[in-house]
């Protein structure tokens, strides 16, 4: 049977596109486009731009991302 | 090193909590409330109620759920 290391892992899930961390590693947020961050990571990028960093969606405001409750 | 099985990530990641197939198996959904289930599963549950199966959120209209990009 296939084997996941830690290191498989990492790769399957990938890493916040923003720092880099494992995702999951750190709590998660959604964008309202269904890309996953962490949430400190989205929040800060979206001070800076009010874009979707994996697909340039506008994101405005509070309800454009919102807490993932997964455990990766 | 800590080995994943492919059963130990079943029970890791989770199973949708309507059909019981594991998380990730089908295409999947968040919530604006940050459960996750197959996108099936969830718009065929808010036909019959409003609310999050997990939580019990109200759920109304087409932006209280989204497809959710993760390679699980
Ligand atoms: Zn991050
Ligand atoms: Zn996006
Ligand atoms: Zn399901
Ligand atoms: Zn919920």
């Amino acid at each position: 049977s296939k084997k996941f290391t830690s290191e498989n892992r990492a790769k399957k899930f990938g890493d916040c596109p923003i720092c880099w961390d494992e995702l999951g590693k750190n709590p998660l947020a959604s964008t309202k486009c269904g890309h996953a961050f962490c949430i400190e990571c989205i929040e800060k990028s979206l001070t800076v731009e009010k874009k979707c960093p994996t697909c340039r969606r506008v994101l405005l405001g509070k309800s454009s991302y919102h807490p993932l409750y997964l455990n990766l």
